[in-house]
C-alpha cells in the first residue's frame, strides 16, 4: 500500500493554489514508453474533485491531443459550475507549457448503498476466477513493451487468451481481472484508470502496436468493493484507422462500479 | 429540406469571428420546454469543426451545466490542437453569458469507404422495418410534452412499445428508427443528435419525467447512407438517481454509423 509505484502514489496531485496542480508520470505506467491514458485521467480526475466539495468523480471525458513522457506535468483547472450535488471542473494536462490533454469532470458523492435499483441483465462478466486467470507479462507477443504489466496485475481469461498464441477469437472482446500494486483497494480514481487498463480488444482481432486513446469517457457508478476487479473490454468496429470500445467494470461482489467507452487510433490491414 | 424546423437550420451557427459563434434554440426541438441535449451537442460540434480544417466530428463530449431556454446562444470555441489527422477544439454554450454546457470536440475527416474493415457481431439492430414501426407522438404516457416528436419521426418497433401500455419489458432496451424533418439526410453533425433522440431506454423498464443529461458522448463512425437510421437505445444501470445508457446508430443499409453513451439523472423508485 505505501511502495513507490502505489496507484494513489503514481497518480497524486499537489495544489499550487489558483487551481493548479502539479503531478509526476511514473515511467513504470507507460506501453513502449507512453504513459496510459487512463492514469492520466485518474491525475485529472483527481485535481478536478479536489477543487470541488464533492468527493468521487462520477463522469470524466478527455481527449488526448499529445503524449506525454514520463516525469513532471501541470494540471490547471477551472470550476464550471459548484452544485449541490454536483460540480463541474475543465482539467488540462500539461508538459513544459504544452497542453497534452484537456478533459471535463463532474464530481458528486456516491451513496454507500450495497445494491443498485435496478441493471441490465447484460453483458455478463466472466466466469473464471482471478487465480485461475492469466496474469499478461510486460512484453506484448509482438514484442512491444508493456511496462505497465510489471507493476500491475492483469489476468486474461483463458477464454480470451487466443491472441497470445496467435489464435485470436475474431469476437474482439478480452475478459479478465485487474488489481493495484500490493492489492491497493479501488476508488473512484483509481476506476478511472481501471477502464483503460486492458490491453486493446482488437488483440482478441488482431495484433497491432500500440493503441493510442484518442478519447476516454469513463462514469463511475459505484463506491468499489476492496479486491480485484473484473474487467470486460470489447471492440465494436475498426474503421478508418480507429477503433470504437466499451470498457466495464464490475467489483467482486459483481456490481458494476464502472463503465468506460474510448476512441482509439489503430493500424490494421 | 429547406422548411423552417430543417435540422441543419435550427442547429447553425453564423460566426462573429475570434471563435465565437451565435446560434438559436428552437423552441420546437424541446422536451418539457427544456433543449434535447444531442441537438445542443450538434450546435457545439458545428462551432468546433468550422474553426478546423477538418469537416466531420468524429468524437464529442460534453458535460451540462443548466439547460438553457429557447432562444439566443453564444458559442465559445478554442483551438487545442490543429493537426494532420485530427484536430481537438474546445467549446461552450452560454446563454446571456452563463455557462450551459461544456464540451471537447475532435474532427478529422471521415472517408468515404463503403464498408468497415471490422465489426463485433454484437448487438445486434432490430427487425422491425421503419414503416411498421410506430411513430411517438409528442404527449409521453405520463403527461410530459414533447414537442420535438412534433418535428422528428421518431419509431418504435412493436416489441419495445410495452411502455406505452404500461407494461414495460423490463430489459431497458428501446428499438427503432428515426428520421429528420422532410427527410433530411443525417450527416456527422446530426449524428450527434441521433445518439441523444429516443426516450430514455428506461422507459422500458418504469416511466419517469424529465431525465436530464449530465454527460453525453458521441462517436461518429462513418458517413450515414440517405435514409432513416436504425436507433438502439440501452439502460444499463439504475443508481444514485443516476442511469448510464448506450445508444447504437445503424444506417439504412446495416452500418454503424454512430455510438453514443450518456449519463443522466433520474428519479425513481
Amino acid at each position: 500500500m505505501t511502495s513507490e509505484a502505489a496507484f494513489s502514489t503514481v497518480s497524486s496531485v499537489a495544489t499550487d493554489g489558483d487551481g493548479r496542480y502539479r503531478g509526476e508520470i511514473h515511467p513504470d505506467w507507460t506501453i513502449a514508453g507512453k504513459p496510459n491514458g487512463g492514469y492520466l485521467l485518474a491525475m485529472l480526475g483527481r485535481a478536478a474533485a479536489s477543487e470541488t466539495a464533492h468527493p468521487h468523480v462520477i463522469a470524466a471525458s478527455a481527449h488526448y491531443l499529445r503524449p506525454p513522457a514520463p516525469g513532471p506535468v501541470e494540471i490547471e483547472t477551472e470550476v464550471l459550475r459548484a452544485g449541490r450535488t454536483a460540480s463541474q471542473v475543465r482539467a488540462r494536462l500539461l508538459q513544459a507549457g504544452q497542453p497534452c490533454i484537456e478533459s471535463l469532470v463532474t464530481a458528486s458523492r456516491l451513496s454507500d448503498d450495497t445494491k443498485p435499483y435496478w441493471s441490465a441483465p447484460t453483458p455478463e462478466p466472466g466466469v473464471v476466477p482471478f487465480e485461475e486467470s492469466f496474469r499478461l507479462p510486460p512484453i506484448a507477443p509482438t514484442g512491444l513493451a508493456v511496462t505497465i504489466m510489471g507493476v500491475v496485475d492483469c489476468r486474461i481469461e483463458p477464454s480470451s487468451l487466443g491472441f497470445a498464441r496467435g489464435e485470436p477469437s475474431g469476437k474482439g472482446e478480452l475478459r479478465g481481472w485487474l488489481a493495484l500494486p500490493d492489492g491497493e483497494p479501488f476508488d473512484p480514481n483509481s476506476l478511472l484508470y481501471a477502464v483503460d487498463a486492458f490491453p486493446p480488444a482488437t488483440l482478441d482481432v488482431e495484433p497491432t502496436g500500440w493503441v493510442p486513446t484518442l478519447e476516454l469517457t469513463a462514469y463511475v457508478r459505484a463506491l468499489p468493493a476492496p479486491g480485484p476487479v473484473r474487467v470486460l473490454h470489447q471492440a465494436h468496429l475498426v474503421d478508418d484507422q480507429r477503433v470504437n470500445e466499451t470498457c466495464w467494470v464490475w467489483d467482486g461482489t459483481g456490481r458494476l462500479v464502472a463503465h468506460g467507452t474510448q476512441l482509439a487510433g489503430i493500424r490494421l490491414g
